[in-house]
């Protein structure tokens, strides 16, 4: 249970649309992006709010990866729908809207079940809420969590209360600059590190990632893909790649363990970004994942 | 002279305003800046035009770095004068005005002194120019240009004539894709190398940059900077840290030493932004570059 990862999101249905395509109501949410990298490396258990239509073959699609669903509730109404699209570049992401349905009134409750999971990730949601199950959660051996420039605007407080407690931070550029009202990643590190987590990971999108640790700053660029399909669920599934791989290791404050969760999150992201939806992470075979972190390390070896 | 690089470019005043102060017609130009980093590893010639008013002290400057400056002229009237500010996080630059001056008139001209000279870099000037000092070379053994937005738009085909020739394109992500009317990197890539060069090297910014090399793609981070002062001058620096580490290398087709050669751009680089003007990289220690270097490559080395 050590190596468990109890991980707490939404788990929703996307309609897409990008330059390569469209999808209507497929499979996603932070929890699923999530889970489903995490599941290649260690045990996953989820907790989640959906609705009645939520479909059975969506429940398939994470059991096949072993990812314990005990804790997913069906609440009476529809499942949290969102709908957007992507410009040429993927830069920007347009809301077109976002129906949270039952997921408005998740109120997520550990059990006894999931007493003595070693890791918790607190995946983007209402920071009173990630806070209120880490409260519920028995001495975790690593916590993480993730946020969202809604919640910095509206929920700074109760953030920060969360971030003093936390080990690692998950955080966008844009988001860690405005948190911190700085115009320097290095620095808005230092000062949300100051503010608890012994880690912060930068995410940056299309441009890599940089961690910090002990006043350690590493910078990695993202794996390249030439057919960007679909950038929903990047994030996550980094952060699924990150925290899956880590967990696997006997000691997360090692700092070549980290750098190693950093090539992993940056490789899982790069094939959650060529397709639609969850279609390439939920049938990832380990060697395709081995093989592309082999290739993405050896790159970045210079000798 | 097989390792001296031969460099064409604008010798400039520039004046800069950042959120971290501000200099008046301090030095600057495309031949300066690539020229101070190139420097740090082989003999550098520069080609250019400068005014009457072209203060001494800054001809001292580069003299003190070893380089020939026998190829830059002094012309009746003023040296070409750009002024510029930055916003709070150096995304954009914002012009105030661009005196060309002598600049308008510059017809660059080799003589027999430059025979022999192994290397040839044409930074950002009009390609029709840069096609005139790529014919007047005799049989260099690598050839890289530089371009920018304005020539894309106004000059294509002579620019397309030079690429069928030249060996190595440095070119600013915005420029590749506008180039090359595409939305990835990769793909833009592939449509440049189409053009001739061997090598492409897409120069990102605070991203780091990516080399496009026999079907292989190595993206690399930005050195982290916690302060940056200026960056103005960053690419050119860029370009003299990749080249002149490449041309004290026996075979520059060598895809290890290309790599290094990025690695030592991303470096120099990382110097130039720290301060305004040339102020870093004109009194820069082989040791400083050699430790920031190391200190680079083992970060990105996972194991």
């Amino acid at each position: 249970m050590k190596n468990t990862i109890l991980v707490v999101g939404s788990v929703a249905l996307d309609s897409v649309q990008t330059v390569h395509g469209r999808t209507s109501k497929a499979l996603g949410g932070s929890a699923v992006y999530f889970s489903l990298a995490a599941s290649q490396f260690t045990k996953v258990r989820a907790i989640g709010v959906v609705g009645e239509d939520f479909p059975d073959a969506f429940r398939s699609v994470l059991r096949r990866r072993n990812i314990n669903l005990d804790g997913i509730k069906v609440m009476p109404g529809r499942t949290f729908h969102w709908k957007g699209s992507y410009d040429r570049n993927f830069k920007n992401a347009t809301t077109i809207f976002t129906h949270l349905n039952v997921f408005e009134h998740f109120n997520p409750r550990l059990d006894r079940s999931h007493d003595g999971c070693g890791i918790l990730f607190l995946a983007n949601i209402d920071p009173d809420l990630q806070w209120d199950v880490f409260r519920q959660m028995k001495k975790p051996r690593l916590t993480a969590c993730d946020t969202m420039n809604y919640w910095i605007t509206r929920k700074k407080s109760a953030l920060k209360k969360l971030l003093s407690r936390v080990n690692l931070l998950f955080i966008n550029e844009e988001e860690a600059l405005q948190f911190t009202k700085e115009h320097n990643l290095i620095r808005a590190a230092r000062i949300l590190a100051r503010m608890g987590p012994q880690i912060i990971v930068i995410k940056k999108g299309d441009s890599g990632a940089m961690m910090f640790c002990d006043g350690k700053v590493l910078p990695l660029p993202a794996y390249p893909v030439e057919k960007v399909v679909d950038p929903t669920g990047a994030g996550d599934t980094f952060a699924g790649g990150f925290l899956g791989y880590l967990a696997a290791c006997p000691d997360w404050r090692n700092f070549n363990a980290l750098r190693r969760a950093m090539a992993y999150g940056t490789v899982l992201a790069s094939f959650d970004v060529e397709d639609f939806s969850v279609k390439k992470t939920a049938r990832l075979a380990k060697s395709e994942i081995r093989n592309r972190y082999n290739k993405y390390v050896r790159s970045l070896s210079i000798s």
